[in-house]
C-alpha cells in the first residue's frame, strides 16, 4: 500500500518530495483510509470543558469562573475557536465534562458532566475510579454520535482554568521528565506566580507518587475534560477517524491515550507547537513535528481549526493534481 | 494607531498575546489599511514564468522545456498551485515574463514576454538595461490591473528552470554572503550536481563582479520573472496592498525590491521557510519568521496559497471575536 501511495505522489507534476509535510499527511490519511483517493467528511471540533479543584491553590492567572464564562462565549459564537470554525465550515460542539455551572440547553452543548469540577489534587485524588470510568463511557458515546453524523476527522480542544497543571503532572509522570521542565505560564503567570506553581505541582506530585499508569495519572491529576478527551481519542481511533491534536493539554490527553493503545499514533495529526513551556519537550518525547508553529498558547482547539485547511490541501493535491504523464511534462534529466 | 490596535486585540476573550503570530499579522494589516476593521478583497496569486540562458550550463535537474510545460499545466488547472487556489477561492493568473514557447491566448495567461529566455549569465549579462526597464513597466501594469479588479492582497509565485541559480547569485551579492552558502539543490540535484552548480555560480559571480545595486544584480543574473516580481512588489507597495512572499526565489525578488524601497517591508507577509538551502539565511538577513515551515521546496506561489487562510484568520479574529466586556468574562486575577 505504502509503495502505491508513494508512486501516486511521485507521479504528480512537482519535484520529488517538494510538498514536504503535505506529502506525509497525505500518505498517513491514505494508509488510515486504505485508499489512494482519501477524503475528509464533516470535520468536527469538540471542545471539552471542566473545572479543577487545584485552581483554588493559585496555579492560574484567571479565576475558575472563567471556565463557565468561556463556555457561554463558545455557545454564543464569540470566541476565537468560533471564528475559525466558521471560516472553514468546521462543526463545533462544546462538551460540559465537569464545569462548575448549570448551563441551559443549547444545541451546541453536549452534557457529559461528571461533577462540578474535580477534587483538589493538592489534597486528594482529582477524581474517583468510578468517575474516571464514567468519563470514558460518556466520551465514547460522544464520538459514536460524531461518527454516525458521518464525520471522519475530529479535533479536540479544551477549556478549564487550572488544566495546564494537570497536563504538566501527567506529562511528568508518563514521560518521566522532571516537573520543573513540564510547567509553564498557562494563561499568563508572571515569574513569581510561575515559581509558586512549580512549588505547588512538585508537592502534588510527591503526594501522589508512585503513579502506576495513564489511568492512575488521570484519576490523580484530572481533569474530567482531559480524561474525556483521552477516551474520545481512543474511540476515534477505533472508528479509524483522523484525530487532530491541539496544544499542550490535548497532547497530554493524547499521551495517556497512546500509553493505553499505541496504535492510535497512525490516526494522530499534530497541529501546533504551543508556546507553553513543556510542549516542545512532550513533542520531542513523542518524536513528532506539528504542522504549525505560530507562537500561540490558547487551547480551545484553535490549532486544529487553523491546521484543518492544510490537512485538506494534503487530501486535495493527491486527488486533483495531474501526473507527469497526463500533463506531458519532462522528467528529471 | 498602534496603541488602539493593541487595545482592541487585548480586549478579545483570550489570554494576552495568546494568538501569537496571528496578532502580529492582524496588527500589520490594520496599520497598512489604517483601520481597526481590516479586510481582504479578491486575493490574487500571480505566477511569473521565464526561461534562463544559464540552464544550458547544467544547473538544474530538469530540462528547460519544463518551464513551458508547467505553464501549460497551470493553464489547464493541474498543478499544485491550481488545487490550493481553488480550495481557497484565490484568483490565479500566470504571467509569461519570458518563456521559450509561443502560448495560445488564454484568459488565465498574461503576456508580458520580454524575450524567449534570458541570455546565459555564464557568458554575458542575463538581460540588457532596456529589457530590465521593460520588465519593470510591464509588471507595474499587471499590478495596476489587479488593483483595479479590487484586490488588496497579492501573492507572487514563479516558474523557471534555472531560477534558483539567479536567486542565489542575487542573494550572494545583495546580502554579501558567500555564494556556497546561497546555493541549494533546486528541484532536486544530487551531491555531484550540487557541487557542479556551486562551481558554475562561483565563476558567474566572479565574471560579473562588482555588482553595484539591485538593478545591476537583476540585469546581470536575471531572470525576467524575478525582475518582474520585484517590480510588481514595488507597485503593490505603492497601492498599499498586502504582499504575500512565497519561497526562495520570491524572497530574492523581495530582497531586490527592499533594496530599492525599504518601505515595502510594511506590506510583506512571509509565508514559508523553504527547504532550499540559503532561504533560512536570507530570512535571517531580513530578520523575519514566516508563517509556515512545512519542508516544501516547490515555488509556484504554493506557500502563499497555503498561508492565505491563516492571514484571513488574523483578519477575522480582530473583526469577529467578542471582547471581555461584551462577553462578561472575568479578567486576570
Amino acid at each position: 500500500m505504502i509503495d502505491e501511495i508513494r508512486k501516486k505522489i511521485d507521479q504528480k507534476t512537482k519535484p520529488l518530495g517538494s510538498l514536504g509535510q503535505l506529502e506525509d499527511i497525505s500518505t498517513q490519511i491514505c494508509l488510515l483510509q486504505k485508499t489512494l483517493s482519501p477524503n475528509l467528511c464533516n470535520p468536527t471540533i469538540l471542545v471539552f470543558a471542566g473545572d479543577h479543584g487545584l485552581a483554588k491553590s493559585g496555579v492560574s492567572a484567571y479565576p475558575s469562573q472563567v471556565t463557565s464564562q468561556m463556555v457561554l462565549n463558545f455557545l454564543n459564537g464569540g470566541a476565537a475557536i468560533n471564528v475559525i470554525c466558521r471560516q472553514h465550515g468546521i462543526n463545533l460542539k462544546v462538551v460540559d465534562a465537569g464545569v462548575d455551572y448549570d448551563f441551559k440547553k443549547d444545541e451546541k452543548l453536549i452534557n457529559a458532566k461528571i461533577a462540578k469540577g474535580t477534587q483538589n489534587s493538592a489534597e486528594t485524588n482529582a477524581m474517583s475510579k468510578k468517575e474516571l470510568q464514567t468519563c470514558f463511557i460518556k466520551a465514547e458515546d460522544i464520538i459514536e454520535s460524531v461518527y454516525l453524523a458521518n464525520s471522519n476527522i475530529v479535533g479536540f480542544g479544551e477549556m478549564g482554568i487550572g488544566n495546564t497543571s494537570s497536563a504538566s503532572l501527567i506529562m511528568s509522570t508518563l514521560c518521566n521528565i522532571p516537573i520543573r521542565d513540564c510547567v509553564g505560564r498557562g494563561t499568563g503567570l508572571n515569574d513569581k506566580q510561575l515559581d509558586n506553581k512549580k512549588t505547588i505541582l512538585n508537592k502534588v506530585l510527591q503526594n501522589h507518587s508512585p503513579v502506576v499508569d495513564a489511568f492512575d495519572a488521570l484519576a490523580k491529576f484530572g481533569g474530567f475534560e482531559i480524561a474525556q478527551i483521552c477516551s474520545a481519542m481512543l474511540a476515534a481511533h477505533k472508528r479509524e477517524m483522523i484525530i487532530m491534536i491541539d496544544g499542550f493539554i490535548a497532547t497530554a490527553a493524547y499521551l495517556c491515550a497512546l500509553k493505553i493503545n499505541p496504535k492510535i499514533k497512525r490516526n494522530a495529526i499534530f497541529c501546533h507547537q504551543s508556546q507553553e513551556n513543556g510542549h516542545q519537550l512532550m513533542l520531542d518525547y513523542l518524536k513528532v513535528k506539528p504542522l504549525l508553529n505560530l507562537r500561540m498558547r490558547l487551547g480551545e482547539g484553535i490549532a486544529c481549526a487553523l491546521a484543518y485547511p492544510i490537512i485538506k490541501s494534503a487530501v486535495l493535491f493527491i486527488n486533483e493534481m495531474e501526473s507527469f504523464d497526463s500533463a506531458r511534462i519532462s522528467k528529471m534529466i
